[in-house]
Parts: C-alpha cells; sequence; structure tokens
C-alpha cells in the first residue's frame, strides 16, 4: 500500500486560468485544502471539500464557521515544544502537525501556497516535515509572481538586449530570513525583482545606491498582479520611495529594478496587456 | 475593431499537465501555432490548428511536410535587412515577420515557447516587434525550468534555512546574451539556477570556485526535467564537471548550486517525486 501523499499546490498569482491543469484536479479533488492568506478567493472557490485557512494575518488557527482547530490528538508534546524546533515558528508547526493528522486519517490533503511553494513559500520546510512523518510528498509548482508579475505590465525579468538573467529574493528579512547582500546583488548587473520589499523600499533603495547603481536606473511596482486590484506604476531606482507613497501602492508587490523596468512605461503606452481570459 | 491579437504561450517544462489553464485554452483555439524546439510532444498534440515550427535546431524554415516558409510578402526590403537589426537574428527577424503575417490575415496566433517567454525566451523582442507593427499582445506565463525543474527533484530554490533567494541565470552567453559575472553571483551567497550550462560547466565552476565558492558546496544537474528523459544527479560544486561527464546529463538541464541543491539526494533517499499525473 502506498503511503498517504500530501501535494504542496502552488496556486500561480491569482487569477484561476493561471493555475496549472495539475493544480486545479488536484484542488477539485482534495478531501481538504490547507490554504494560505493571499490565495485568491476565486481559486478558493474552486475547492470542494473541506477549506481549512491557515494563513498567519487572517484568523488563524480559526478555520472560517469553524472552532478553532485543536491541536492534533496523540500529541503528547505538541511538536512546537520539542526540542530542535529551531527557527520555524509555532505557527509553521502547527500547519505541519495539522497536515499530517489529516494525511494519516486517509485524506486527500491539498497544502495550497501563493505562486510557487518552492519560492519563498516554506514549501521545502513543509515537505521535509512530511517525509519525516512517513508521508508521501507531491510539489505541483505554480507561477511565481516574481515573473508572472512582470509579464502582466509587460516586463520580460529577462533579455538579452539588457540582462543575462534574474534575481528573485525577499525585501523582508526576519522570521529566519536572512538580509540579502544588496551591495552583492547589485555588482551582478543582473535583473532584481524582490518580493515583499515595498515596506522597506527606502532603505533598500539607499543600500543598492550606495552599491553603485544609477539612480536613473529604471524601476517598476507591480502590486497584486493577475488580481482584481492589480497596480503599477514605473519610475527609476532613486524615484522608487516617493512613488511607493505617492502612488499608494501596497502589499502585497513586487519591485523590479533594471534596465527591463522600462518595458512597463512602454506596454503601457502603447496599450494595457489583455489579462482577462 | 480591436487589433489582431497574438499570444506569447509558455509551454512550461513538457508535461502537459503543467501548462496553465489559459495556455491549454489558447493552444486548442488557436488558428496558427509557431512553436519552438523543445517543446514536448505531448504539448505539441494540442494543437487542432497548423503548427508551424520555428525552431533554429530542427527543420527551419521548413514546416513539416510543407515547402519552405515563403518570405513574407508584401515586405519590398525583409525586416533582417533593415538597418538598426543590431544583435537580433535572421532567423529571429523571420519569426517576427511570421507571426505579423498570420495576425494581420485575421487568423488566432499562438506563438508557443518552451518554459516561459519571459524567461530566456526572446519573448520580449518578440513582443517589440508585435506593438511595433500595430498588433496587441498578451502574454500567457508559463512555468519556467529553472524553478519547476529542481522541484521535481525535490529542491526548493529558496529555503530561509539557507538562502533568502535565487538566481536564474544563462550559462551560453553569445548570440546576443553576454556572459554573466560569476565572481558578482558568488558573492551575493544565494542559490545559483544555470539554464544552458552543460556544455560549460568546467568554466563556470572554475569561475566560482576562483570566486571563492566551498568545492563541497552542494550542486545538482537536473536534465529534461517533466519530460519522458528526465534525469538528475546531486554532487558538489567541484564535482560537477565530472558528475555530468559520469553520468552522461544532457542539455537541456539545469546546474543548481547551492545549499538547496542536497535536498535532491535526501528526496531521492527517501522516495522518487511522483510526476505523472
Amino acid at each position: 500500500m502506498r503511503p498517504p501523499i500530501v501535494s504542496l499546490v502552488g496556486a500561480g498569482p491569482g487569477d484561476p486560468e493561471l493555475l496549472t491543469v495539475r493544480a486545479l484536479r488536484r484542488i477539485e479533488a482534495a478531501d481538504v485544502v490547507l490554504a494560505d492568506d493571499l490565495i485568491d478567493p476565486r481559486v478558493l472557490a474552486l475547492v470542494k471539500g473541506r477549506l481549512l485557512r491557515v494563513g498567519k494575518r487572517g484568523g488563524w488557527p480559526r478555520a472560517p464557521g469553524q472552532q478553532p482547530l485543536a491541536v492534533p490528538q496523540g500529541d503528547a508534546q505538541p511538536p512546537w515544544e520539542r526540542p530542535g524546533g529551531g527557527c520555524i515558528s509555532t505557527d509553521q508547526h502547527f500547519i505541519h502537525a495539522l497536515m499530517i493528522r489529516e494525511a494519516t486519517a486517509g485524506h486527500r490533503v491539498v497544502r495550497l501556497k501563493g505562486g510557487d511553494p518552492f519560492v519563498f513559500g516554506r514549501g521545502g520546510e513543509e515537505a521535509d516535515a512530511l517525509r519525516e512523518a512517513g508521508l508521501d510528498v507531491e510539489v505541483v509548482s505554480g507561477l511565481t509572481s516574481g515573473i508572472a508579475g512582470p509579464a502582466a505590465v509587460g516586463i520580460p525579468v529577462t533579455d538579452r538586449r539588457a540582462s543575462p538573467g534574474v534575481i528573485l529574493v525577499t525585501g523582508h528579512p526576519g522570521d529566519g530570513n536572512a538580509e540579502p547582500d544588496w551591495a552583492a546583488l547589485a555588482r551582478t548587473g543582473l535583473t532584481l525583482v524582490i518580493y515583499m520589499g515595498v515596506a522597506r523600499a527606502a532603505h533598500i533603495t539607499a543600500q543598492l545606491l550606495t552599491a553603485g547603481l544609477r539612480p536613473d536606473l529604471p524601476a517598476a511596482v507591480v502590486s497584486a498582479a493577475h488580481t482584481a486590484r492589480q497596480q503599477h506604476s514605473a519610475t527609476t531606482l532613486a524615484g522608487l520611495p516617493d512613488c511607493i507613497r505617492r502612488e499608494g501602492l501596497q502589499s502585497p508587490a513586487l519591485l523590479v529594478i533594471g534596465d527591463v523596468a522600462a518595458q512597463a512605461a512602454v506596454a503601457a503606452a502603447r496599450q494595457a496587456p489583455r489579462q482577462a481570459g
């Protein structure tokens, strides 16, 4: 008999047409879906089984219309009190325990994560915890917003005319994430795509300018790409903090820094890219 | 009346279940599909309209079973002979002209590209050429092999326990691509994912070691991810060239360098990740 399987599924950036075919099938077939915050409501509407919202912003650990989720049974010592928990938060351990409980009870479990489960998604930790519990794990990659978000406003993150590559990095260190070495990143000459960077845009911009990036290097901010609230603005590296304040661009948002970011303005001037299916 | 629209569609890494729902719809609805090399035959089998193979390796400019494709009509001066063509190759100009001809003739055109059209796909150039011709462009992002490929063998390209980000870079400069600054990339401390790096693995490894990366830094090679020919091997940075030779790992392949690459060995030791739908 095969061991129970948990699917770590990428929900992509928002629009349900941007789910992969496999992700759609897994979501529709799941007995239980553990969903992060920031999953688009149109994607959540596809869930036919039980939906447990385990995001850290909204309502955790209480599922909508339910009693607070109980600590998994048969666990004399909750996993987050075990030694060696390291940097993994209580919340994260609770999610692991909940997935393991549901899967060992024989349920088809989908762990639904925004974007791609293996890009800033803690998917690696979740896969490890599941394997340690003897469960089988399947990873269903999803479109990461750091690539699909810029594309939504006409920006190719790589372009042989401008940059032989792209850096995807988090602008929100802490909670176990190290601060990126901004000076080292600046010296690569590659396109920089910064996730969760809006709140710290002034700090990041200052670091990159100090490292020698041009103040007039094209930059863009893309907020809530591929959702009903999508917004963007094209500016320069030096103009980034003011642009965010002036335009009221909100998290979740991406900062794109590099010559390719100028394409946002070009695409907008010619036409709005079509998003709707 | 809306102008003709061309969809630049990402075919993802291979397995048709990894197409997005939108990509699948666009492919099925297209009157004509211009497909790159390296598109999985299972994806090409979904095409219901005319299929033109415009890849540079196999059969270009002759479509299967057809006469060689004629230079687009009504173009007194072929676009690739116009001044200012810059680094864009004749082949690339031919593809632009062909898309424009088909779209202006009223056909629904899908330009199908491996992975994501805006990651090492020349999608930026193609979008520009289409807009300059007055056409509307839609970009349908796809899973890029640099993220979905490592995931297929258990590697999360980012993991807060190891790296606050990932660098996607081409290992095959030339044809308009600059050589990446390997020393600068090494200093970032981020996971490195190198596309098209197999042939130059010895050179790249030497550059990264000279820049100070540890010889025993985990590394992995993932070949033809999400296709029937998928193969991978886990090694160290210093062991990369020998590993590629010994295992006979072939292009298209990704090099993954960084602590997260050790997860390939861990995942393999515990179980083979399930790929099949």
